[in-house]
């Protein structure tokens, strides 16, 4: 078998965070990375130890959204390097192994 | 750039478990936890081996919950030390490096 | 406490993809892992570039759709080995410890 290494990232962030969008473009457009999904959690919460949860009837209610994208260690290194309007404690990442399929 | 070790855990229950709210309370309220995010899956199996899935027309199916978070590996050794109600085999967690930021 | 070494994957589908429903029923019926759960994204890219989100308002958005499961690391390379269909770059993978509750 044929492995990669790659650095995977977690961006963990919540609805109302204009960041969302524009951490998507740029992640597609600027540091063209391999692959991007978007998660939406039902409940969670984060630096504010407010919890949210999509159980209480209360439309204003602003779930967590998670960002998980990775790539080359030297490219996310770049990547995280010059993040930008990302809270400090919010960005987990981690060394893992990218299958490339049998080796022909 | 400006890390801090953290393990990451992520643990696997359903909709029907009662668990979800008193670990996603007991995070909050008495490991103060740095971040908590719940998701729920749209198909998959555990322990049962009985396949769910989001597709089926069912109106009592159960849907897999997956609790994932993170903090310094101290903090949460003492957390999985006085886990409880949790089935062994349900709970994984690893290292990871936490982005703090550029160091100013 | 008590753990043991797995290796945690993910694959990085699309709804589109006749392989989620495959890939679920042969992690259950042939290689019998341990857990499995299927999460959609709401938005994200991949080897296509073209961005998928559930914002736009096209019936026809083919979303994320990310199938995660761990097992002991030789299981995991049994299957890797034997992956058909998926493609390269589309699954990562690393090793964790999974909790098997407090020593008796």
């Amino acid at each position: 078998m044929n492995f990669r290494s790659v650095r995977m990232v977690r961006v963990f962030l919540s609805q109302r965070d204009q960041k969302v969008e524009e951490l998507l473009n740029d992640l597609h457009d600027r540091w063209k990375i391999h692959g991007v999904t978007v998660y939406q959690g039902v409940a969670g919460f984060g630096g504010s130890r407010k919890i949210r949860t999509a159980r209480i009837l209360d439309v204003s209610y602003d779930l967590p959204v998670t960002v998980e994208f990775y790539d080359s260690p030297e490219r996310i290194d770049q990547v995280l390097s010059e993040l930008e309007g990302i809270k400090p404690g919010h960005v987990v990442s981690w060394l893992a192994d990218m299958w490339m399929g049998e080796t022909p």
